[in-house]
């Protein structure tokens, strides 16, 4: 399948508010999702909707079967094996597991970056001593001071490949193995914004990552699911976060036992359709090839940039080459400071969705650009013409205001 | 709607397994999904699929209140403030966000049920001195023992309103005054088994109960999402079990400000589809009255009971009366230890999907059954002619195998 048909498989895509077509600019957020993902879920409810793992009867079988299914398919998309793939509700999920599962202590070092998102920040604030790595003058991490903080022996580092405001593509293998050289630090990756885009997958074979999470409804699947991968001896040593069903050999009056991992890390009915629509997610995904993927990224990148860099009134956070950058763009418009009403404005007159504020990640955002932005983010359905009329009619509105 | 019309409101029930109709007897693990709880999840993708709280544009605007009307409708079913309901994963996230958040020590006494769901015995284990009510000769909970354990002035109390083995139907009024009047423990129940049941349904306005939890699979609504209602100054009070974005007011360099209940509780992008699927749900239990549900569960419930009964190979656990019961039947066939044969004859050769195994709540099965059982369990879709259907062919099938 080319990139450039895969529009038509987007419902939302087709429906019209006030008459108005969709620009939807808004994907590192969340993405919109393919017919295939919303009948995954579709048939599932209609011809099964039980339980896993727990019945010995056809029905239960058949949606045990096709869970463990997709976790096998996550499994083969990172280079892991099949019981080192967990299933949580999503990155945040994931990430916080990490976090409360080490055993860290208060005066722990754990190095991150500063353009994190929060939620590979505060889980960590919470449990060690965070120290954020700053960034470049281009927006890029600076992997100098990276190196200098590595001396400080960090107890883990918590890497985002690639950053929900500024776009950058960290380089995580350089990163990991000066981590894992330097003092064999725990080696945990946000892969939230990177796994969705073909180009950017990630071989755990071959990269010094211990763990690595993601969310499904960033990579064309639903909301409620997410993975977290772990070395196996990694997962072993890890505390549960949560305790329940399912996730026990034995209960008695006295005690418990854990089951193996991943299961001692799934208490409770896992999000059983959610899980089925990713691994739909995960198929549609397999027919795009990296170079597509690569190329249509560089394509929206390159309009992004050019469309910031051609006004003087904007200003872009974050790279200015295509290169080690995906197709975010995060913009400050000179002279105004409240974003709601452009925002609000784009989506009413001109049916363009995208996003101010924060981007939870607020330390990056208030100390590069000064206070809140205007996000633009793209994905495979976006065009280049999408963002060019994104950038008319933000100058329109910026005329029209006076600003 | 009359109760009896219901079951063509359910797509899985029309489907045929090597030609035979299905008899589902295992809604106390999971219900099956009506059209419109189907439908809900796919108009929310198809025609939105959007991330909620964040985005000031018409897509997001829209996805955040049918979000949040989910939340008022839920308030409105309890007698609770929409801030007091937190979304959830399910039963077990919310009853670990608790158990982990009241800031126990481990000698702190709290009082559960031997008939506890692992996922309400599990989580208070790890951070407390969990006691345990023994159960009546009948099955039911023996409430001199719950009065003689108030004594020891526990932390908490946790309850179970109903077992998902006994079926028993706790009178959790009653108990959860006493233990206010005793020591003012704080009270949490687990709702998951009769929240489904409008003849069931709780007013927390009326009964001091702190915290109740309950999931959306069980009550019609999807996999990947629950509820945790909490009383405002206890939830206010409440440390969450994960952070992330969406739940912070700001982050900074150095800290960083908790929002607001519900949402510091609700870190990362939600269930999204899940919670418009589980406001279907409920929008459908809503139009079956308290009466039609209250006779449909006891004329199920005398057949379990009766079928049982009636058998001399067969032990039912739990009450023998219909009064103060759902209809849940966990049995024990005498002379046999391997029920997994058992369970996949009955949907191999009849269709009948029912359940084998300790239920999740091992120390009563073991306690008071000595070992594995079969369990069946019926909801709104179910009629006795099934359960007479289930007892004829587990004749049929223990004369067939000769036990």
């Amino acid at each position: 399948m080319g990139i450039a048909e895969c529009r038509a498989d987007f419902p939302v895509l087709a429906r019209k508010i006030d008459g108005q077509s969709i620009t939807y600019l808004d994907s590192a957020a969340t993405s919109l999702k393919p017919h295939s993902v919303i009948d995954a879920i579709s048939e599932y409810y209609s011809q099964n909707g039980v339980n896993i793992h727990r019945g010995k009867y056809y029905l239960s079988e058949e949606a045990s079967d096709a869970y463990e299914r997709v976790r096998y398919s996550i499994a083969q998309y990172l280079g892991a094996y099949g019981n080192e793939i967990v299933f949580t509700k999503g990155t945040t999920e994931a990430l916080n597991l990490v976090a409360q599962g080490l055993n860290l202590k208060s005066e722990d070092v754990v190095v991150g970056f500063l353009d994190s998102h929060h939620a590979q920040l505060l889980p960590w604030r919470r449990v060690s001593d965070v120290k954020l790595v700053s960034l470049n003058s281009d927006g890029g991490i600076n992997l100098e001071h990276y190196f200098e903080l590595l001396k400080l022996k960090p107890k883990a580092v918590v890497l985002t490949h690639c950053s929900n405001v500024t776009g950058n593509i960290a380089p995580i293998k350089q990163m990991a193995i000066a981590a894992k050289e330097a003092c064999d630090a725990i080696v945990i990756v946000d892969a939230a914004q990177s796994i969705p885009h073909p180009h950017l997958s990630i071989d755990v074979s071959k990269i010094p990552v211990d763990f690595l999470a993601f969310s499904g409804h960033k990579m064309l699947g639903p909301t409620g699911v997410g993975c977290l991968y772990g070395k196996s001896e990694m997962l072993d040593q890890l505390r549960p976060l949560m305790l329940g069903g399912g996730m026990v050999d034995w209960v008695d009056i006295e005690g418990s036992q854990e089951r193996k991992i991943p299961h001692k890390f799934e208490a409770g009915t896992p999000p059983i359709a959610a899980t089925l629509g990713l691994g739909a997610a995960l198929s549609y995904l397999n027919q795009i090839s990296e170079q597509d993927s690569r190329e249509h990224t560089k394509e929206l990148a390159a309009a992004i940039i050019r469309g910031a860099m051609d006004r003087d009134y904007l200003q872009i956070l974050g790279p200015k080459t295509t290169e080690n950058r995906c197709a975010i763009g995060s913009l400050r418009i000179k002279g105004c400071d409240d974003l709601s009403d452009i925002a609000r404005a784009l989506s009413d007159s001109y049916g363009i969705m995208c996003r101010t504020g924060h981007m939870c990640a607020q330390p990056v955002v208030d100390n590069q650009m000064g206070g809140e932005i205007l996000r633009i983010s793209s994905y495979i359905y976006n065009t280049k013409e999408e963002i060019e009329r994104f950038y008319l009619s933000l100058d329109e509105l910026v005329s029209f205001l006076g600003i």
